[in-house]
């Protein structure tokens, strides 16, 4: 990689920032694609962020993504934001076009994606989602956006957060929205009638690989089961899913797709999505070591 | 370069920051001594300035050199300065420790390490400095501090500024410093009782490598001669000087050691040089294709 003072300069903004694989991924495409762009991990503290926001103008960045804890935060900081992050209320992807921010948000059409690539389309289909954190409502706000029937399905501790998703997911699509607690009886009963399931928790995430969000028997042929760990790449739930005879769909997908879609956003130019997975699960390999 | 969410970041701000050789000489510096940091230009606007500072801080960049034109108005901005670049009146690096940000002035340690590796010692030195922009007033403070006597000299259309270097020197220094207008008379008058001859000038800078500040006749072997021009590297001035049995020492040297001081203030660590110089050789090359 040289650099140069054309080089124009992408990154990502969170805290922690180690373990990311977009640097692998992004440098990757941006090499493959003969454009002269580099992407560097910034560790921004949750105090720094408004300067980091103008550092983004200031020192003529051309785009971040944006993680954990700064998706929702972030927002009073930019210019603008499009209509899905909008509605969904959180960003993790910022646009600079010559100081104007944009929000975006690709883990949703990151999710969108890695589903239809699958085979899988969204429209008429009852869909569990499991959790109703930040993936979660990204998750939500895409398939009721396209024409999906969510329903939202969290713990106890913070089911107030599962009925707070509902109703905002109602009111922005004028649809009925359900919000369950995750005990075993409400799963056995949400999945006896479901043709997508979600799972948007960490639950299943390494070091915990044992642990799966839903009992095997629950688990159908007739199921797509889509779980957003990709840490290890096949969970538990979705080796037991694919057992089953269902389609399973890794959460590593999403996490090309979202960054296949910046890298757009950014560059105005097709991303190399083939070689960002390969990225992906290379940089993954080297932190499973 | 791999880069990973440990880099450390570094770079340059200015406008433009176009030719400059600052990312080949630190980016190989770096991989060189087997550091985790990248260097990287960023392009920033005067009206952005304030920003792109905050951004040093929000976005955990561990150190930047300052090039035309911030290198005054960046002083506001930052927490505090070093000794030199408080006289000086003028930054070209910063470092950032845990968000409070240091200004210094490596032009200064450039140009004076430049200076002694060539085996001249400035103390006691009768020195004529031709000029009086940024890179002048940084050689004059650090020649007086080194016990040098500059006698600053300009051409009538920005003689003020040489009178006023002058006035500042006198009394940071409590030391009497003639401020000459640069005419034939005069330079004859004030070479004839010279050690170093620095030209702080753009005179003689590419594509004008025909331009000279300094007739022929007035170089002697008993002079030495500093041109902190560096493109071209042997300047019309430079091969004069030579011929005339000076010694002769070219801006590449100080350009090297202000890279390799803002390096040390940055890592900690000893800067390899000779690479630097390679490097700035090589993409000086580069620039003069």
């Amino acid at each position: 990689m040289m650099i140069t003072a054309n080089t124009k300069i992408c990154g990502l903004i969170g805290n922690p920032v180690e373990h990311s694989m977009s640097p692998a991924m992004h440098n990757a495409a941006f090499t493959a694609s003969g454009i002269d762009f580099i992407y560097i991990p910034f560790r921004v503290e949750k105090e720094r962020l408004e300067e980091a926001i103008g550092g983004l103008r200031g020192l003529n960045i051309r785009g971040l993504n944006v993680t954990i804890p700064h998706k929702v935060a972030v927002i009073p900081f930019l210019d603008g934001l499009d209509e899905l992050a909008e509605k969904i209320g959180a960003v993790n992807t910022i646009v600079n076009d010559d100081g104007r921010l944009t929000g975006h948000n690709t883990d949703a059409g990151g999710f969108l994606r890695a589903l239809t690539e699958s085979g899988i389309e969204p429209t008429g289909k009852k869909v569990v989602v499991l959790g109703a954190g930040g993936v979660a409502r990204a998750i939500a706000f895409t398939l009721a956006e396209n024409g999906a029937s969510p329903l939202i399905m969290n713990r106890k501790l913070e089911f107030g957060w599962a009925v707070g998703l509902a109703g905002q997911l109602e009111q922005a699509f004028n649809i009925k929205v359900e919000a369950l607690e995750l005990t075993k009886t409400n799963l056995e009963a949400a999945l006896r009638r479901v043709d997508i399931l979600v799972n948007a928790t960490s639950v299943g995430m390494s070091p915990n690989t044992d642990d799966t969000p839903v009992p095997r028997r629950l688990l159908k042929p007739e199921m797509a089961v889509f779980d957003v760990v990709y840490n290890p790449r096949k969970t538990r739930l979705l080796a037991e899913a694919g057992a089953a005879g269902a389609v399973t769909i890794s959460g590593l997908e999403m996490l090309v797709w979202q960054g296949a879609l910046a890298f757009e956003v950014w560059t105005g130019r097709k991303a190399p999505v083939a070689l960002m997975r390969e990225e992906a699960l290379k940089a993954l390999g080297d932190n499973e070591d």
